[in-house]
């Protein structure tokens, strides 16, 4: 694991990473180097460890709950190479949406291929990461939506560290059966009017999880309208669990 | 409006009343006397105001954000007397669930009989609650589920002063044209596993409201297993629309 940059802000520092070849985002409360909870973020499709909505989230989780976050690339996104397989079946895929295809099956598919690689990259990482001494062998939180759940459903189902999920905007098709061996808390997030994820998918998922606590947040509005206030919804779950 | 006691605890002060025919509780911070926000607690069948669910979440309402609480007794209920019709019409229904016939569309036709009453009962409520100094006319939330939900909706989609409200456990059998007129911010509670509504009917219900800001908490579970972290979630919800 080498460590390309270190910065510091409003007592939250970011270390960006490269471990063989995944690069990745570590965000650590300035200070005090002692174990604590670690949050890996699944970015969704199209976006990376640095996008936005990922960094205001690890932000969020080291400044309100002193955790750890990290967020690796995903193949093909942020800093790593255009991967030519993937990248030729999502234009094939592309293609057969607009002839007028399903995009449910499709993407699931996709999913389920990529997650053949990430879930061991993802794996490796938590590995590195709870080797520091200002992130350690505590419990361990997963937040991934969209494709942060196509590929966090097969990494959670694998994992044993991960004690709490968040996940959503997904569907069933390609997890049901990776979820039905999740037996963590999850909080699983669903739009209502999900343009891409059918919404009965969506509940079927819901019901898969094996999870004795899991609790279903549906909200109004399409695949990219989450509320805002479910980010607080999730430092609570995460506080709940891992705090 | 007679008060009937007036005693105080932990810096929550708890007054019964009895306004024309209803009972109730009213439960204020000690000390300043302003306007502030109330909820109305809505309680559930065979419950009454101070039973311990009721009772508890008024004192965490009171204690954590500063709100004045009520809870009427509903007709039949608590401290008021046996309503013949009602319980004619309850040993009826009964009868005919134990004879075979589903019982959703029974109780949501029972809900929307009692609610004819328990609407203007408890709009008279607020009138006379607001006119207290330690009251006053701040927003209004409303909070109740399974019976509150029933007599809920109709109260909320009737009353413009409630500006937020906490549903659940109801179906959309009697109340979905009432739901139809709410637009005001609903959170709206459904086990995943309620013996009682049909898991359909609980998600048509929250399909049906008009609201822009809607969210659905799903967990797993029967009718009496709502989950305790919900009333946190709760709480927020009117922290964050009435506070």
């Amino acid at each position: 694991m080498r460590f390309t940059t270190d910065t510091s802000s409003d007592g939250v520092r970011e270390r960006l990473f490269v471990l063989g070849e995944i690069p990745g985002a570590l965000w650590t409360p300035d200070g005090t180097a002692r174990p604590r909870p670690l949050v890996l973020l699944g970015h969704g499709g199209g976006e990376h460890k640095k996008a936005p909505a990922v960094l205001a989230r690890a932000h969020r989780l080291v400044a309100e709950c002193g955790f750890a976050v990290v967020a690796p690339d995903v193949p093909g996104h942020g800093d790593r190479p255009v991967h030519e397989e993937y990248d030729r079946l999502a234009t094939a895929n592309q293609a057969r949406i607009e002839a007028g295809a399903e995009p449910a099956p499709l993407l699931a598919e996709f999913h389920a291929l990529v997650a053949r690689r990430t879930v061991p990259e993802w794996r490796s990482v938590l590995d590195a990461v709870q080797r520091l001494d200002d992130v350690g062998a505590g419990p361990v939180g997963y937040w991934g939506v969209s494709l942060g759940c196509g590929l966090g459903v097969p990494f959670v189902a694998a994992e044993p560290r991960v004690r709490a999920a968040v996940l959503g905007l997904g569907g069933a098709l390609a997890s049901a059966e990776q979820a039905a061996r999740i037996t963590v808390p999850v909080e699983f997030l669903l739009q209502w009017d999900d343009e891409r994820v059918p919404r009965a998918a969506g509940l079927a998922l819901f019901e898969a999880f094996a999870s004795t606590e899991k609790t279903l947040h549906a909200n109004p509005g399409r695949h990219g309208d989450v509320p805002a206030f479910e980010t607080d919804g999730a430092l609570r779950f995460f506080t709940r669990h891992l705090g």
